[in-house]
């Protein structure tokens, strides 16, 4: 017989790290819940934080960017390990447009001269911090070239609502270079909106308010950025499609079909360099004009204005437009009974430089699940499912390994991929998990076998304690304290689970453990051994902890019988989802309203200050009524049809498991359009989308969301169909299985 | 027959600054409001900005605190004015402790040497700002004296809840110098609650981010508080009582029974200095220990630690304890009908050093009210109450000059004053107005007939407007928009109205615009007549704008037939009041039973990082229910009889005049309590009162609003039923005057 999991029910309770062999796990019968616990246990006792910390510190000693020589030996080396450790494992290379720099050029012009360093120097007790000669320059890749010289305004964090109030202040960037500082968007959004506002260039900084002097001590006394420290990173249009720029939707495999550089439309509209804040506040000290806004000054002691001028900048870019291999490490674990079925687990081993936190915390933690998956293998266990464990390559710059192989192996992965589970980097603190809610209850239930390392407590009951302490209401704290599952975060942007959910619409998680240690290195040339080993993950046991996580899922996902997806909390978020796109709208509404009737009434004219310049907003139409219902009666139908597949799968003696799991792989698949969403046909998923400008953070609901928050009432309408029809094609199935279930 | 006022009807639609004299005035009959009218018309045209700036230019020529020859002179040259414009005018002087310094230090000794310079320097361009022999150094009076060595906390603000936060931290104050950022409490609270926890010094410092850099660009260029400003400034215990500290409740004068300087409580119980940013950052700097919790960092480009140590301070302070001449410049306009009902008007003249905005942009005001009010009695006019024109001196040390006053004649002002009416400087921007809320609505039909200078709009829409734009609630927009008055705040303390109001229980008002420019100049050398007409009012239209409504204010309450008192407003008030002690009660409730809950569930074990020093709050009872009904009784009673007696006093035909004016007086008087408040019974006023741990800021229903909020549960309960006491007697007086105009 199946049984439920009755695990949940315990939650409010003391902690629980030992399971409870009396209970089935979900997917599972008695008999094999037994089993598959024994397995897991076995496995949690492998992880050695010794060994991951011996893997950082080989494949951080040197820098280990795309093309790099020692890129291309961590992937040797990552091989050489996953067949020591008896894995089936190859190398499989790509060939991507990875532009580096030629020259770059930073100058105040007016009123004084001053010309950026763009240099991040050497630490002396940093070992690492003085391989000068490989590592990557300072810069932002994708930028076009560029040789500008313009005014320069101060765009606070550079997102459109930025862009309203400089409207008000009467500033507008046309033709002027922009500095907008890092944080609160991913930073290919900054130029992408600046350029969409006519400016002609775009530097960006790192405020010591967000990563710098403010937040902690800086580097190397603390674990926070340093005046001369600089956030590289990509700028490519990933909103639109991530991986390289000239082989959208295919593989870059050697001889494919290439677009010219000129025709890629995810390279930036004008060129952008990143600075660190010691070049920019000379720069932001030399602006005059209105006062930055409220909430737009940032940590430097100076009073921030927005400009335009006197300062003037020239800025002068050139870039090598080079194709360069991508290395991806892929180990096959082949499956016995469920074969054809894959589990899929990544994680970059690329670097900006030497990366020890961004990504080799996180590669280390893939690279000891591997060893103890091949050291379970030699006790005798193998896995129905095949697992497949990938070191990806180049996902700095876009992510661009799991993009072009998710491309070239598209159809075999929509075919066979169940589910991929993704991490990029690790630390001490708390469970940190997003992905499709279809996982959410499976999640909670991995969570609750883990161990604090700090607290001994379970990771899901730290977690849970945590939320609740930082709950602001108490009907949260209430769910936080009865919901058997801790609510799970959507995936938007910004690593390699990407392709696989929003391009193929695979079922993904995201884990790490993160939140007790912050740290200003990222992306800059103190990311390395000595930062880690000082600042973070010290003794690396959250390393073990994410090893004995992430190993815990794979295994329990690649040993179901039935693979243990679960519908009602998906459609609980799906409800939650829905009413949220139904707030956003009439919070749209109500502040159009509200602000036609004050400039009706003169409210503008009334409060103007004779100094200032406060330019009144425009006057909008009233946005029209939506039609939501069949949003709603959609999402209703789904809660149906999952509790009815919920009690259909309890009551079921003998599961017909082979024909579950075919629908269960296509649940996720079901969720996708091949349309595409509007304007960006490559993602594919209509439920989670990265924000077209948020870049990082996901929209629910996107096609839906975005419409209503760009005010395109007519396409709100329309997506809501479209939405409404995926989500009754999921009931569809889900009703199907209840059908394959009852007939039993 | 008597009218009530029609004008709050038209409130929400277009300006209306002429008197529609089809309308009668509150408390006039019809032809009583024609000829009012008239003569405030008259007397509106005759405020001159240019005599303002004249008056300012030569009242901050010098220096000009208590005991200084230029206050004198001040007095003196005031005393004139006030004769030349044909009033009856003299001086009268008190004897009052104002100590002064004789050596102030502060240094750092550990880990480093530095010494505080502890100066203002002179600005070139600022013709007034080298003026140092007569300038007070920069020091906190009524600080002990006191020569103490000890390690350095940061203490944030110094109100209560930072020190939970530090107890929290593990961080305790005990035998350490605290250093306090000036904001968000008045200053003598940061010493009183600095040695309530065991500290042996305070340091007050003022951070860039409240009125330095980060709000604007510093002085000369800009209106902010440059690196070496400093804010002088009373650290008396005021909320215990003001005026001079030897002689509580009584005058000051030459031969009044004193205590001895050891005798009086409301001296500071430890040294402490204010230092300026300049002088702070090296001792802050100093600092290691946990960082500086969420929320306490401000604006220097250090990172905020709270030690203690390894920073160690010396602050050696001595004073001269002296007695010294307070001379407040008192003129009177006598009565004609009511002679024996009095209106007070003041502002102090003093200053801490040149003071222009801080008092004589208040001072060129109140003078300019009185030239054009004796320009008038030239023409005839006569008011029926007698007018009594105050220029206070030693407001800046402890509110001396007022208290003293209103002390030596509590007598006579208790039985005759109607009202007094407040300022205490002025700048561009909005109607600030607050007081007792019998003349909210009284105060609302001035707004609506003074001009505002930048958009020609009446000061009450433009108050209004700037209102909605600033509400976040769609019902707080929608009660700006239909409520015929707008609210007027609640007095707390900080200026010359507290004696009048808190000891006395006369209806006062304190009025001023201010709110389109800022500054950093408050109690410091900078604070001169260059600043004020480089960086506020500088063409000094909005003195005569406050001239005008302070001066229409002042006539119409004395030419008034029946004082134009008003309870339906005051007893909404009430009833918000009530509203808010319930509801501060329920959140106390709340949170202590949500924290024992945590502490049971071992939330704070669960959440703990080990790196860092977290202590889990204390577990607490949980709070008594409190008997709330007297005051909600209360409360109601005096909403009927206040709509009983709006309605007698529209419908009476003839009404009684003197008999009702004589209870109208007593209207605000009822609202005290002999007794006092718990530990503070200078403090007599049951409705408003300076909070005893925030010094300016309000707290209505103050006995049971600090009960609660220190947890005293049975002192809640019988402050509720002294203040529905005092509700009763209020609704009984009411109902008296109803009795009085039903009786015609």
């Amino acid at each position: 017989m199946f049984r439920l999991p009755l695990l949940a029910v315990l939650a409010a309770g003391a902690s629980l790290i030992a399971a409870d062999a009396t209970l089935a796990l979900r997917g599972y019968s008695a008999d094999d819940t037994h089993a598959e616990q024994s397995w897991e246990e076995k496995f949690r006792a492998l992880p050695s934080p010794a060994n991951m910390r011996e893997y950082m510190r080989l494949l951080s000693a040197r820098p280990h960017h795309v093309g790099s020589p020692y890129d291309e030996h961590n992937a040797q080396w990552i091989l050489a390990r996953f067949r020591e450790w008896g894995l089936d494992a190859h190398i499989e290379t790509f060939q991507v447009l990875f532009p580096t720099p030629k020259s770059r050029l930073v100058e105040l012009v007016e009123p004084r001269h001053f010309t950026a360093k763009l240099r991040e120097p050497a630490v002396p007790v940093d070992p690492t911090s003085d391989q000068t000669a490989e590592q990557l320059p300072t810069y932002n890749a994708y930028s076009i070239d560029g040789d500008v010289t313009a005014p320069l305004v101060y765009v606070n964090f550079g997102v459109p609502e930025d862009y309203e109030q400089l409207d008000r202040l009467g500033v507008s960037v046309k033709g002027a270079i922009v500095i907008a500082r890092y944080g609160n968007s991913w930073r290919g959004i900054k130029p992408k909106v600046a350029a969409e506002h006519g400016a002609v260039a775009c530097i960006i900084y790192s405020d010591p308010q967000q990563d710098g002097y403010r937040p902690g001590v800086v580097f190397p006394e603390g674990a926070w950025r340093p005046p001369d420290g600089v956030q590289r990173g990509s700028v490519m249009d990933m909103p639109t499609y991530p991986g390289d720029p000239l082989t959208p939707g295919i593989g870059a495999t050697a001889n494919a079909k290439r677009l010219k550089v000129a025709e890629a439309t995810t390279l930036t509209k004008i060129p952008v360099l990143p600075i660190s804040y010691s070049d920019a506040q000379p720069l932001l000290e030399a602006l005059q004009g209105p006062l930055a806004p409220d909430g737009w000054s940032g940590g430097l002691p100076i009073t921030y204005h927005v400009g335009p001028g006197p300062a003037k900048v020239h800025l002068a870019l050139k870039f090598n437009w080079d194709l360069k291999p991508v290395n991806d490490v892929i180990a096959i674990i082949p499956g016995g009974e469920y074969k054809d079925e894959w589990i899929v687990r990544g994680n970059h081993h690329d670097a900006w430089v030497n990366g020890a936190e961004d990504p080799i915390s996180g590669q280390m933690v893939l690279l000891e699940e591997a060893r103890a998956l091949g050291e379970l293998r030699k006790q005798g266990w193998t896995p129905k499912r095949t697992i497949v464990y990938a070191a990806w390559d180049g996902e700095e710059e876009g992510l661009l390994g799991s993009t072009e192989w998710a491309e070239a192996h598209a159809d075999d992965l929509m075919r066979h991929a169940a589910v991929y589970i993704n991490s990029d980097g690790n630390g001490r603190g708390y469970l940190q998990m997003a992905g499709s809610h279809t996982l959410e209850d499976f999640v909670n239930q991995v969570a609750r076998q883990v161990e604090d390392p700090e607290t001994k407590l379970s990771a899901w009951k730290r977690l849970q304690q945590r939320r609740i302490s930082r709950a602001d209401k108490t009907e949260d704290r209430n769910e936080l304290r009865t919901r058997a599952d801790l609510r799970m975060g959507a995936l938007g942007s910004g690593s390699d689970y990407t392709a696989f959910i929003d391009h193929l619409g695979i079922a993904s998680l995201d884990l790490a453990y993160f939140g007790e240690d912050g740290g200003g290195i990222y992306h800059s040339i103190y990311d390395d051994f000595y930062w880690y080993t000082h600042f973070s993950d010290t003794d690396f046991v959250y390393g073990r902890a994410l090893a004995q996580t992430v190993g815990t899922a794979v295994m329990r996902l690649a040993d179901a019988d039935v693979l243990p997806f679960q519908f009602t909390d998906f459609a609980d978020t799906i409800h939650k989802s829905v009413d949220e796109v139904k707030r956003l709208w009439k919070e749209k509404h109500d502040e159009i309203e509200e602000r036609n009737r004050e400039l009706d009434e003169g409210l503008f004219a009334a409060i103007r200050d004779p100094h200032k310049t406060l330019i009144p907003p425009p006057h909008e139409s009233i946005p029209a009524y939506l039609n939501f219902a069949p949003l709603e009666t959609a999402s209703d139908m789904l809660t149906r049809s999952a509790q009815a597949y919920e009690k259909a799968l309890a009551d079921a003696k003998n599961p017909p498991a082979a024909q579950l799991n075919a629908q269960l792989i296509r649940s996720e698949r079901v969720l996708t359009d091949d349309a595409g969403l509007p304007r960006r046909p490559w993602f594919r998923h209509q439920i989670y989308a990265p924000g077209y400008y948020t870049g990082y953070e996901v929209k629910t609901l996107p096609g839906v969301r975005e419409a209503i928050e760009e005010k395109h009432w007519d396409e709100a309408d329309k997506e809501i169909q479209i939405v409404a029809r995926v989500l009754r094609n999921e009931a569809a199935l889900l009703d199907d299985m209840t059908g394959l279930l009852k007939a039993r």
